[in-house]
C-alpha cells in the first residue's frame, strides 16, 4: 500500500464534519465527551477501511455512548496524510492510519507497520505485547503527543503480479513496475524502474503496456482490482512487505483526560480489532486465492532464490538510514532484531513446520 | 495436554469458596451482579491459568466493577473437570477451560481446541470469526445451555521429548510415552504405548526409565518441567495437536439477563485475552526454544516423512466417529475441513513461503 493511492479520495470535506456534528443526538448526558476519528482509508475500503469504522463503533458501543465518536474517512475532513497532524494538534482526537506512512517526520515508524524482511503478524503480535515493541512505539509517540495502538493487520502480503515469468534477477532488469515506498527502493537496486500510480491506475496502466508488475495487498483486495485480466504471474513471498500493522493514534493529553475505565475499553477495542481484521484478512485471502487460480487461471510463483538474496542486500541498506537516525530508532532496530531472531526461529519449526508438513500428509496444495 | 495432569490441584475446595465470598466489599450499587469463573487451569499455571486470570480481570475492570468476578482456580470451588457441568447448571457463570476436555459430552467440542491435523491459532482465529466456525460452536454450546467463546490459545505445541532418534516408525514400535487423548490413540496405531500419567510426574518416569518420551506443550512450558535433562530430542511438527485454542463457556440465561453493554464487554474481553496468550505463548516459547538449545544441549528433530504419513493414516479414524454423532457435529467437520483447506493453501504460500525465504535469506535458523 501506499500514500498516493488514496490520495484521490483525499479532498478536505468540511461540509462532511459539519453534518455528522449536526446529526449528533440532541440530548445527552454531561460526561460525554467527542471523539473525533479522521482516517487515512477510503470509506468503506475493504479490510482497513471497514475494520477501522467497526472500530470506531466498538468504541461508542462499550462505552454506552460516554465517548461520543464521530468517524471521518480520508478526504472527509482532512487529507489521507494530513490525520498525524490533525491528532498531534489536537483538532482530531484520535486517526486510523498505518504508521509506517509517517517516517518523513521519523523513520521509527516504519517499524510499527512493516520493514523489509520484517515480522510476520504473529511475531509483530509477540513483538508488541510481550517483547518490548509497545514501549518503544509508546516513546516514540510521546515525541509527538500521541499515544499508539495497533488496531489492524492485512496479514501477509504478496509480492505482486507480472505478465511474464521471472526466473532470474536479469529478468527483472528493465522491467516497469508499480511499486511504492521501500519496497520500489529495494526493486530498483534489482533493475526494475519503479513506477508511483494509485493502485487504482495500475490495471489501466497495465493494460496499455507502460507498466509490466503491479504489487498492492494479497488476494481480497487485489481481486477486485482484476489484475489477473492482465498479469497472470502472482509472485510470493512479499519480502518487501510482511504484513502491515495498521494503527490507531489517540491524542495523548485528551487520552489521559479520560476515566481510567474509558481509556481501557479504548486499549481493548483497538487489541479486538486487530485480531478481528487479521482473521478477516485470512479468511478472505484463502477464498478469493481460489478464485484466482481456479476460475481465473492465475500462476501462482515464488520468486528464485537469486532475486530473494538480492533483496536481502537491497534490503540492509534501508536499515542504515534509522539506525544512524537517533538513540531512540536505533533501540527500536536493535529490539526488531532481536524480536525477529527469536520469533524466527520458532517460527520457521512451530507454524511453518507444522503447516509444511499437514498440508503434504493432506495433500493441500496450491 | 490433558485431564490428568490438572487432577492433582482438583480437589474441591469449599473453604476457598466461603472465603471469596466473605471478602467480597460490604458495600455495593445495586446493579452489580456476581460472576463466578471456575477454571480447568491450577492457579498461577503460566499461559492458559495467568491468562484466564487476566481476562477475569479485565471483565471486572471494563465493566467497573458492575460485574464482580470472583475467579477460582482448580479444586478452590470445583474440580477441574466438573466447571462445564457447573456452569451448566447454573451454580457458577463461566468456566475458562479447553473444550476439547469435554468431548465426552459431545465430539463435536473438540473441533474448538484442537484435533489432529487441525488448525494453527492463525486459521482458527479466520474459522471462528469469519468463516462459520462461532455459530457451529454457538450451536454446540445452546444444547448444554452455554454460550462459548474463545478466550486464549496455546500456540503451536510440539510433538515431544524422546530419549533416542526416531528414524523410522519402527524406531517408535514399543517405546512407552506419556501422551494423552487423541494424540495417544495416534501414536499407539504406530506401535507407541501411551501411558496415562500427570505432566508433573513425567520427569521422574523419563528418569526411572518406566517411560521413553513424553509430550506436554511447547518450549516455554517444557522448560520448566525439565524434560531436556533426560530426553534431549526434541521433536515437531506436533501434528497430533496443533495449538490449543482455550474457551471462556458461559451460562447463557445468565449473559443474556446482562445489559448488552456488559454482554459486549464479555465477549471484547475474552477476544483481548485470545490474543494477549497467543502472543505471550509465541514470544515466550521464542525465548525458551534459545535457552533449551544453547544452555541445556537439546537437539530439534523433525518426524520424518514416513511417521507423518503414518500418523495422518491414523487420525482419519478419529473424525469418523464424530461424523457419524449427529448431524451438527457432520455439519462441524465439513466447515473445518473446507476451513482447512482454503487457509492451508494460503498458509502455505503467505505465512510459510514468508518464513521460510526471510529466514534462510538472513541466517535464522535453529
Amino acid at each position: 500500500m501506499d500514500r498516493r493511492s488514496f490520495l484521490k479520495n483525499a479532498g478536505v470535506g468540511t461540509a462532511a464534519t459539519a453534518t455528522a456534528v449536526l446529526a449528533a443526538p440532541a440530548v445527552r448526558a454531561q460526561t460525554t465527551t467527542d471523539m473525533v476519528i479522521v482516517a487515512t482509508w477510503p470509506r468503506d475500503f475493504p479490510g482497513p477501511g471497514t475494520g477501522s469504522q467497526r472500530l470506531a463503533k466498538r468504541i461508542s458501543d462499550l462505552t454506552e455512548g460516554r465517548i461520543n465518536v464521530q468517524y471521518f474517512a480520508a478526504g472527509e475532513r482532512v487529507g489521507a496524510f494530513d490525520v498525524f497532524d490533525e491528532v498531534a494538534s489536537g483538532n482530531a482526537q484520535a486517526y486510523c492510519s498505518a504508521d509506517y506512512y509517517f517516517k518523513g517526520k521519523n523513520p521509527g515508524f516504519s517499524y510499527f507497520t512493516s520493514v523489509p524482511f520484517g515480522l510476520t503478524y504473529a511475531e509483530m503480535d509477540a513483538w508488541m505485547k510481550f517483547g518490548g515493541g509497545q514501549q518503544l512505539w509508546d516513546e516514540l509517540g510521546d515525541e509527538y503527543g500521541l499515544q499508539p495502538f495497533a488496531a489492524g493487520n492485512t496479514a501477509t502480503q504478496m509480492a505482486g503480479w507480472y505478465n511474464k515469468e521471472i526466473n532470474s534477477v536479469d529478468d527483472l532488469r528493465g522491467l516497469k513496475m508499480r511499486i511504492p515506498g521501500l519496497g520500489g527502493d529495494i526493486m530498483s537496486k534489482l533493475g526494475v524502474a519503479p513506477v508511483s500510480l494509485p493502485a487504482s491506475q495500475s490495471y489501466e496502466a497495465l493494460v496499455a503496456g507502460t507498466i509490466d508488475a503491479a504489487e498492492w495487498i494479497g488476494p481480497w483486495n487485489d481481486y477486485f482490482l482484476k489484475y489477473y485480466e492482465v498479469a497472470k504471474y502472482y509472485y510470493y513471498p512479499g519480502l518487501h512487505e510482511a504484513a502491515s500493522q495498521l494503527s490507531m493514534g489517540v491524542n495523548k493529553s485528551w487520552l489521559t483526560s479520560l476515566s481510567k475505565v474509558d481509556q481501557e475499553i479504548i486499549q481493548a477495542s483497538c487489541m479486538v480489532e486487530n485480531a478481528m481484521m487479521t482473521a478477516e484478512f485470512n479468511h478472505n485471502s484463502g477464498i478469493y486465492l481460489d478464485k484466482l487460480v481456479n476460475e481465473h487461471g492465475v500462476k501462482l510463483r515464488r520468486f528464485p532464490d537469486e532475486v530473494l538474496d538480492e533483496m536481502g542486500v537491497a534490503a540492509e541498506a534501508v536499515f542504515q538510514t534509522t539506525v544512524e537516525h537517533s538513540d531512540l530508532t536505533r533501540r527500536i532496530h536493535e529490539s526488531f532484531v532481536k524480536a525477529r531472531a527469536d520469533l524466527g526461529r520458532w517460527m520457521l519449526l512451530a507454524d511453518t513446520g507444522y503447516t509444511e508438513q499437514r498440508n503434504r500428509v493432506l495433500g493441500i496444495t496450491v
